[in-house]
């Protein structure tokens, strides 16, 4: 905090040098040392940033999450010069419902990284977070140990906004925490709705984290999560768990094996932790180790992450347009209206699309 | 065909009764005479096709499927018409890749269908097919009994159009071939990039036909797919395969145990076929009547169908915005360079879509 503010004032002093009117107005000089003041605070933001600075990282954050216009503009260029210097990173996905553990296992993970002097970032995507409260990272508490680490940065999710608009803002947090030198960026989400395909979007490897018990694992998990997956964590496989836990680790490891190849030529894996006792953890870890090994050589990783900065572009503008063409007061009312017509079966979807674009 | 030129052409002598003008300029009488003559044909064509009247349904579907403006302001009012003649119907879709038996396995289910006195219409999803050739449907050949059948209406993939375009034409062919009868619509396609999740997203009931090998089965079909599917049919389960066969449904069975419950609340099963010997089409034929009947008593067989409605307008509306905004020639150009920009990581989604919007 104290360095940020050093940088601030020094650059205040020195760049631009532009000399203050001798107006008697003196509204028209705040207002240009405000504009001023304003300009060099997000250089010196930016410059925060690149030194890793945690208080000026934050600050830039809360910018991207900010709605307010001017804060918008100030964060798309933080945004911009932090993609210059995203350094090598990677970006790992965690799902599975609630009280499969994921905070425990990012508690043991996280400080095993850190061992391995990583720095790590550890965000969510959960755009109910607001809402039902108890959710992920909300409760910092359970992470107790990352907390206190100087070398770990936990963000909550956005909250108040749509999964779209979440989504956004974790893609662009997580620019800001690679340029301020975080190397393994965590990406937390519960297996609900579509939060983890948009997770998955956005990361080079996703896990899915599970209990092992009575045959009913799969509660609460949607389909097709599981294809999604490049590994498959039983948690808990502890105690009296450890013996249902390695069932289920065969059954699994049989089941995946009906699963067609994935693009990035990457066998999904199967393992056991007890993220409580730290067991298992190393595996994890030496796993996914092997998975950016192997798709670094093959060339996936690189492919993968420009074609989901390609899909976010071109997400990106179809959202835009709808969002222009949907907030037309006309429009509104008039899809209202056809959509209606076509759950009673009285129009059809091309001839509904016709009369809004008639409006 | 008689009887669609006959009502052609009492239409054309009874309606409107408008008299000819007495002008000499001919080509103007012409005009009028062409303009009441597409007009009556139009009405007679819906006419034709609730009538069952193949040929007519035909021609509704060439006009379903043509480029030409006034073809599609026919086409349109065709499909209106047909919309609210829809009876009570059966959309199953069928995928597998080439080699799974598709052509036999409907050939003998559909002529299973038409002895329990079902209408059967047997189209195609496949947008390869003007380039591949040798793709399903091409080669009528392969369905010799069906293609005889009065019950039957075998009608290949439009072709020369993107899977957009495709799946927009084969919705609207849906809804004609209901209109005129047809209570059991199977939707052919390959298991090959996105045509399946295209099929499923406008079937009720999707069917993934595989052959039992030597453990790779599932060589070239896309992940994701297993999960679609309400059931998986084990084609080819004869001679020296019923062994191997056998051993796949197990597999697969135990494989389907590990995926999360459908919405539907249906739980997929494993059947064996010999489609070339006529085994176990009744098995096949059962299963979808209970699905039938089970989405039909819990209400998700109609809800399935609005949800697809709603999301096919929406779609709809997001294409046209899309294509619209794309084909402007001062977009097309910035987007090929932010691509490119995005490519070398010099920009960011979103300021890429600005630089766009500000165009």
């Amino acid at each position: 905090m104290k360095k940020s503010n050093n940088i601030t004032k020094s650059a205040l002093s020195e760049k631009d040098g532009i000399i203050a009117p001798k107006s008697k107005d003196k509204s028209a000089i705040d207002k240009i040392k405000k504009k001023r003041r304003s300009k060099k605070s997000t250089d010196s933001l930016i410059e925060g940033i690149f030194k890793g600075d945690i208080v000026d990282l934050s600050r830039g954050i809360t910018l991207i999450e900010s709605g307010n216009p001017k804060h918008i503009k100030e964060a798309r260029k933080i945004v911009k010069a932090c993609l210059k210097n995203t350094t090598t990173s990677i970006r790992i996905g965690i799902t599975g419902v609630p009280g499969a553990g994921k905070s425990t296992f990012i508690e043991a993970y996280g400080k095993y990284l850190t061992e391995k002097r990583k720095k790590v970032a550890v965000l969510a995507v959960d755009p109910s977070s607001s809402v039902s409260k108890g959710s992920i990272l909300g409760d910092k508490t359970r992470m107790e140990t990352l907390v206190r680490n100087p070398n770990v940065f936990i963000r909550p999710s956005a909250s108040g906004i749509n999964l779209g608009g979440v989504a956004q803002k974790t893609r662009e947090t997580i620019l800001l925490c690679e340029a301020a030198g975080f190397d393994t960026i965590l990406i937390e989400t519960v297996g609900v709705g579509q939060n983890e395909t948009v997770v998955h979007s956005m990361v080079d490897f996703f896990l899915l984290l599970k209990i092992a018990g009575a045959g009913d694992e799969l509660q609460g998990i949607k389909r097709g999560i599981i294809e999604l997956a490049d590994a498959i964590i039983i948690n808990k496989a502890d105690g009296e768990n450890i013996k249902s836990a390695k069932l289920a680790r065969v059954e699994f490891a049989r089941a995946l094996h009906f699963y067609p190849e994935m693009a990035s030529g990457w066998n999904p894996k199967v393992l056991l932790t007890s993220a409580l006792k730290n067991e298992g953890i190393m595996e994890v870890a030496e796993l996914i180790q092997s998975y950016e090994n192997h798709t670094k050589e093959n060339g996936h990783f690189n492919r993968k992450r420009i074609q989901q900065n390609t899909n976010w572009f071109m997400q990106t503008i179809e959202t835009r347009l709808r969002d222009e063409f949907m907030s037309r007061t006309e429009i509104k009312s008039e899809l209202e209206h056809q959509i209606s017509l076509i759950k009673k079966g009285e129009t059809t979807a091309f001839d509904a699309a016709e009369k809004l674009f008639s409006k």
